[in-house]
């Protein structure tokens, strides 16, 4: 799986994932208006209205992408309408020729990381059929289980030529509470990337394993660490953008190669129309926006590598 | 939250949680035929099984039990159909007046973490109306993010009187790889429990917080460190019966009062029909098995405290 990533990251020359991280406050209010309308100001109405938002972002970017990353908790807190948009949006993205990868950071003891590998990149039996729960082509993974708690997910990848994401560095302000302690002299995230590489080592697809890691932007130097450590572990890197990791943060990600790393943006991207830069476009033409700014981020990143 | 969760504790006499967490495995040939029939060996039709199978067992037990853990996972396999009927089994639990802990898991960067707490403790605003996603009373979450990925879980406690048990040594064999691991002389589940009790210590509910830990019945040594740490946190402790965890376990996971904990079985309870002791009742009465043993398990706990 992860060649199928690579090669649509060198066919559009942008090692990006557009993050469909829809909140109802970023939906325009003509979008919303129409879904209200039709649904009423109801958990279906909502859904429509995230679905819709969706689409028009999905129809002005999929040719200039290789990927998307749905976050999962925003449409599950739409409850099963919401989830039902999730499903239609997997869907709907993997007709456009992307790979999709569902941000989940499941995890749990070993049973239970096999049912959520089954429902998100796996297939499940029932009688005589095979089913697919969610479908997506990568799923990320919260690692804090061990290793039995992980092994179900990647031997759900190696069954099905699908990947995962394994949190190692994640972006967000207080990540080091935990994860930059040290242990025998070095930070956890280290320890957890030599497992990362270790849990991925029967997965190679190509030069790189179907098992991944999340390393976050914001944290450069800590990034070129864990380059160094896991050199075959493609990286799926948070924090560009709105969290405020820069194109220059992200060097340290990428291999001499120029592969290695594929960068999400989501409030970027799918809320451009409310920055200034794309204010021109205006909340009708929010998905115009969107491709400018996907357009910008790709040129931006391209510079440092 | 919690003083509820306390008073039905008492009121039973049996600090019991039944793991809700059906496979397709454990449901009786005669209710998966019946449901076939109905939906087809379809997702609906495993889901509509899972539903009869839960409807039985909870039938059988909610008069003897304060509580209940369905696992979103076993769900999520059947994707949306499943899900549907994971909201059906919360639903029915709390009609019956059970205490409902979704065991989801959940952990991210704060504006994920907080559509996560939203989806299952919270509530989501569509225009001028409020709606609740999945509506359970306590969620596990993961606390790999540190402060700001556990805080909007906090807040939703806070905001609508709900609860939560954060991972700290969790059951499996393999928990040890990252959460044994010594900071400064001190094991990371230390340093979690401390983070645990400075994060509950806002959301006191009589002599104890809404803010609850994870602790593994299979590592009694350690719970009785934990149990120290963290005097007026609730623990869900897993792990007991059929992952190897004995009622003599369970005893440091208690405080004086021998309030402080509440135990899940999952297998040793839905599934119990299919265990020599309770063959008798045979595939047709699994719920009355269930009901025997939830009381067997009751017994055994008692006799420790």
């Amino acid at each position: 799986m992860i060649q199928q990533l690579i090669e649509k990251i060198q066919k559009t020359k942008a090692p990006i994932c557009v993050g469909l991280d829809p909140m109802l406050s970023y939906v325009p209010e003509h979008v919303k208006a129409k879904a209200f309308k039709e649904h009423g100001e109801t958990l279906e109405g909502a859904a429509e209205a995230i679905w819709q938002f969706n689409k028009e972002i999905v129809d002005h970017t999929w040719d200039l992408i290789p990927s998307v990353k749905p976050q999962i908790a925003m449409y599950e807190q739409f409850g099963l309408p919401g989830l039902a948009v999730y499903k239609k949006t997997v869907d709907y993205c993997q007709e456009k020729g992307l790979v999709v990868i569902g941000d989940a950071k499941r995890g749990d003891i070993g049973s239970t990381s096999a049912a959520y590998a089954t429902a998100h990149i796996g297939k499940v039996q029932v009688g005589e059929n095979v089913f697919q729960g969610f479908g997506t082509d990568f799923l990320t993974v919260n690692p804090y289980f061990g290793t039995d708690g992980v092994k179900p997910f990647v031997e759900a990848c190696n069954a099905n030529d699908k990947g995962i994401f394994i949190l190692v560095k994640t972006s967000n302000p207080s990540s080091g509470e935990f994860q930059d302690r040290l242990i025998d002299g070095r930070p956890l995230y280290e320890w957890v990337a030599e497992k990362v590489v270790e849990w991925g080592s029967s997965s190679m697809d190509g030069d790189y394993s179907n098992v991944g890691a999340v390393v976050g932007a914001t944290y450069p130097e800590m990034s070129r660490i864990l380059r160094g450590l896991m050199p075959h572990t493609y990286f799926l890197v948070p924090g560009y953008g709105a969290q405020g990791g820069t194109a220059e943060d992200l060097k340290p990600c990428f291999n001499e190669d120029g592969l290695g790393a594929i960068v999400n943006s989501s409030r970027g991207i799918i809320a451009a129309y409310r920055q200034e830069k794309y204010a021109k476009c205006g909340p009708e033409h929010f998905g115009e926006a969107s491709r400018q700014a996907v357009l910008d981020m790709a040129a931006d990143i391209s510079r440092v590598l």
